[in-house]
């Protein structure tokens, strides 16, 4: 990229943050209702803090906007200083919503003079971080809205985010394709950006295998919950029962009610439940066990990308401005739905590919850190921009997590 | 009271809970810092729900502002309602802050024409709870201060409320003053407004004792942790030196530093501690062991009871404008600062004096059910309104609470 | 005492321990089922710890038996060294059994000695310590006995210590009887053995009060229950009632079933409730709901050893062989239960008399240190050895514990 | 396997328990110091009860020993009963050691019986439920140490199991073998007895990679922490550095000391750390900071399995009596100590293997519902029974357990 192209995407991604977070009250954007979602004026300022640590302190005569404020905004970079705990984002009234903005304005002025006119050898060397920072901000504005629908539905008033598009799907039937075995190639091409755990490119051995030709619904969920799938130890993996047993876990997150009333929780507010839509808001533990009830599996990460690889990376991503997974309206020719509505989870737990280079200097704690004791997802969701996703792109969340736009595709063998 | 006085009284100390408000961002007011801390746009709001709670929705015809609101600012009365749990206050983004004084205005002008034209039976019966209300309402500009001053001084940024004057004191000799033992009554004698809690009227016998003629101060205190105070389990009761050591208690609540540098935060932000002002933010654990450290006790009750009954209630209250403890200026006469300053632990349990009634109906909640593990302080604080204060005021906190302006006068026998 | 005397009851009372575990077996001495609950096996060794450390210690060339061992054995006296955490007691594999066995025999041979050979001096002032020991030892018969009772009734196999006789009651009516009010002196006389915090005598000044003639019975506990007592807040401290909720509550420890068919888990094994019999095993918050569902209140130690100071120490104490409270036969002349059957709970929050001094040394780690937030019990119970209760004896739990022979007597204002 | 084979080998393995346990005291069998611990008692009834419920209850006219102890010795079988809690198996006095003792020898009758009179058709559907619960046994053989290793060594006696062999060893120089990549396949031949989890045999694309010829050392771990290896955030996994600092590790398990002074715990008692012995009782998390210190990695259980396959299962493991990891003597010719010594963690989470198929009916639970964050180990160690050991086992354990024998060997790519 440019100078002028890099510009010119570091201010439409900016920009982007801000008219997310403009149907908010300064309320709404300070309160932190779980120790994993984090208040939208915290992601504002992360953000910010990221472009100012890794891009514009490294030069020279730089004058931090608020150097106090760094260690606040520090997400968990050990190597730049001691993060403020996560958990107690929401302790903080300080700096204002309006100030944390300033910040952004200030922060974005010097990241244009700074693409205007840095002479060319440091142009070249921090541009990537640069890059780096667009597809981090890029992420953060999927969080944003994923952590505040928890705020506003975790409050008994049920305050909607914006009003929704109603959404009017068909039934379409449930069918797996098959797929032949082999030795597979995946992980990131080097066109465009990647991140550091989509590379390098590897090899898998595939057994061959089917896929189903889209997502699993809310009625289908609902027929699990009808057959006590919650209740049913035999279906869950020995953690995610004890876990489900001990959070009284009887439906997917943000879902209220019984018997076949259910009301479910959206950006757009409380409605009923739409037994075409998705299912969406599940952990890997719920999907896993639903699985198992299906008499399926979910696919691996490498079966998933082997199908989506040739694949558009169209779908209902953010710029759809539907803010929630969309039944089909039509049955699909082939594998479908591969892109937005939900995050897919995988069987494969997120571990390093065989040559894997974390990111050089304080970036190296971005990915590789995290590489334990969490599922991989694949193929954005409702709230992903549509620039940031890829057939490669690896998401990844510990197997209790519900908070994301997290829902399943079944897989099995052949 | 009659009505012109009641409607006055009303609106002049609602008036004052929004002028506590006025110098705090929006932030300021959401944000809970600790389980027991509340927001401030949560007392803003709980205040209100106590009139129209206990007020308006007794009469016919009254329309709530909001009823779903009640949940959430109900406090702990279990018989009208499941109360939103006090820990989870800072989570409502919610009404907001302008929908909490919206709400106010309503329920203001609802009062003022319910003081006007209520028929007269009706004034009778509820001018008694009006006039809990408005002392309720002033127990919480005491708690919203407490509270905001948890959120200010818990921010690594350590904002300031308002500036503070600044005080200048001079060295008083600790002396004590002897008192008679014998049969004394105390508890509230009927003249003007009073807690069920103070009632009613109740004899002791007391031994012969002694009173200090001050508040301990900073530098007492520096003296006690200089002599390891914090590390001789021989000091402190078992339950106090387990907590102490589980939160690594090794000064005051709010202050920060070491050696003979310490800080304090105060609500007008941080400043070096000040030797000559009375320690402040202790909790009865330290009380105590501080007392069993200087050779002395903590006095009971009815012992200060005894001392304080013939005297005004003058002294460092809210009006002062102070917000924070005051070094005195010269050697007192007799005992002074008894009243304002800093609550005074005493060593006596928080229980039902021979007799107890609680209030009648859903107020019966009100004291009673808390007397049980706490500990009682007189005299009020810095942040006390000087119209809520008495003799026979009975404050009530856990022996390990030290976010209140808590403090510390010694007392022994003859 | 002279020598002879102390040697002679330092012999017996040791035997009674040994006794009182000879009905278990190594596994039943070892294990621990509840952090405040102690394995048989840690109360053979600490109570024998307490003669070697307190008295065999202090003399010149004295060989510990083991010194390896103190640390283990030592309960609280952070003064001679840092104890063995409490909660892991039961982690102990060794010492075992019969090596603490071997070490009170060592000990109690190295006493007998001392007891006869001590030079006059050195006799006079460790009688005094030798006396607290045995007294000491007492009290862990006591709870040796209760805490194996937890052991066994955790058990689903539910075992018996031992058979116990079967008692036959009679319905006895509750009656109140009236005492006058007026300044009274509690506290130990001097005559015989008294604790530290029996001391000094004191004078109260009570109003007129009643007292009940019995003990609340099972039979009136399943009234309140059926009476759906431990559902309604509004009977219940806010502090016992949140403990409640969150432990549910819905009967006294060691009943089991529902409806009108409960069981009771006895030192004698499970067997139907006896509605005749003392409610046993009721922690502080469920007498005080009780009183205050039965219109009546607990009464105040001061009360209580007002009535019970002129009566003789008669009662179903250890002796007895019991090991349960035993329904009353015939109905009493005046106020009966009073010692022995179950410690009653008192509204009296457990803190020092006025004039309060520890014992000397480490000893003031004795009793003074637990002067907060506990409760003080009277009377004895029918594991209490009746050499050891007296009128002015202080018992002392938190208001949550249950699982000591704690039940109630109700008291009333005249 | 024929009848008199399986009831030589059944005897044979049921012996060696027994006498694994010959050398404890009824106290170190009963304790539990940790959850993941079990008592003694519990692995020798727990291994009873697995024959007594899946062979012995299946037939006809079976009357169990004692059918209450059942759900006492159920490890997490939900389908056959709710099992005791794991973390409360060491509150159980009762069966007593002797009990379970008696049972073992009424089951170990009864299966002679069975195996030699069982008709033909029942020998052949339950030999192989036989053979699991043999299986299950000797694995029960490697625990009952393990666990009774945390009992001895927690105890501030520090006791010793019996005394162990002194081992003398040399240096030898770490070097690393390179090995081909490309297609292979991994798990059971069907050779002997293998588990559900060994199955089925499935290919791997590996590229070239090497693997180090011997295990890390302590010496070497000892280099590890004198370069702060335990205090740089930057070589831990997120997870793992927040658990290493909640719990203040600086050293593996069972090691104590500072400075060049270590004493480690072993079986036979503390002694000093021997340089040359293998490092033992460090976590996953650990061995993956260790590995990313010393410039390598950890091996994928794929790449361990292509090394070990052509090997004989030879190496310090329980037959060998030493009970701790052996320093080696010579210098190796090739790649040593994959057998015995310790467990080797791979880089691997415990998955299924592709076509995975659980065992039938209730061992249905055996394996399969613990695949999600644990971490595969390799090759067993000096407390597995040679028996049990072989190249495609796969053992597991998650990232934080230290208690197990488990230790390092290093890989990296070629």
């Amino acid at each position: 990229m440019n100078r002028a192209e890099l510009a010119s995407l570091y201010a439409r991604v900016r920009r982007t943050s801000e008219q997310l977070a403009a149907p908010l009250t300064v309320e709404d954007m300070v309160v932190q209702t779980m120790p994993d979602a984090s208040p939208t004026k915290w992601h504002l300022g992360h953000t910010t803090w990221f472009f100012e640590t890794f891009v514009l302190s490294t030069q020279p005569f730089h004058q931090p906007f608020e150097a106090r404020w760094f260690p606040l905004f520090n997400s968990y970079y050990q190597s730049v200083g001691v993060p403020h705990p996560r958990a107690a984002r929401g302790q903080l009234s300080r700096p204002t919503v309006s100030e944390v903005r300033a910040w952004r304005r200030a922060v974005d002025e010097q990241m244009a003079t700074w693409c205007a006119r840095a002479d060319e050898g440091t142009f070249d060397t921090l541009a990537p971080v640069v890059e780096i920072g667009i597809n981090h901000e890029e992420q953060h504005q999927e969080l944003l809205l994923t952590d505040v629908k928890h705020v506003l539905a975790s409050n008994p008033l049920a305050p909607a985010y914006r009003p929704l598009p109603t959404q009017k799907g068909a039934h379409v039937a449930l069918a797996f394709h098959a797929f032949d075995g082999g030795l597979i190639e995946i992980g990131h091409r080097g066109d465009g950006f990647g991140y550091d755990n989509e590379l390098p490119r590897n090899r898998h051995w595939l057994e061959p295998f089917a896929l189903a030709n889209r997502l699993v619904t809310a009625g289908e969920w609902l027929a699990f919950m009808c057959d006590r799938g919650y209740e049913r130890a035999e279906l869950w993996l020995a953690e995610g029962w004890e876990h489900s047993r001990h959070e009284r876990w009887h439906a997917p997150l943000y879902w209220r009610g019984a018997g076949d009333e259910w009301m479910i929780a959206t950006l757009g507010g409380e409605r009923p439940v739409d037994p075409l839509e998705p299912v969406c808001h599940v952990s890997f533990f719920e999907a896993d066990a639903f699985a198992r009830w299906a008499g399926a599996r979910l696919p691996s990460e490498a079966e998933w990308e082997r199908v989506t690889a040739t694949q558009r990376t169209d779908g209902n991503l953010l710029e759809s401005g539907a803010l929630h997974p969309c039944p089909l309206g039509v049955a699909p020719a082939g594998v479908t739905q591969l892109f937005g509505d939900v995050w897919e989870w995988t069987s494969s737990s997120y571990a390093p590919y065989v040559g894997y280079r974390p990111f050089q200097g304080a970036l190296a704690e971005y990915n590789g850190k995290f590489m334990c004791n969490q599922f991989v997802l694949r193929g954005g969701s409702c709230a992903t921009p549509a620039r940031h996703i890829r057939a490669s792109y690896r998401n990844f969340f510990p197997p209790a997590a519900r908070w994301q736009f997290s829902g399943v595709r079944l897989a099995r063998g052949r």
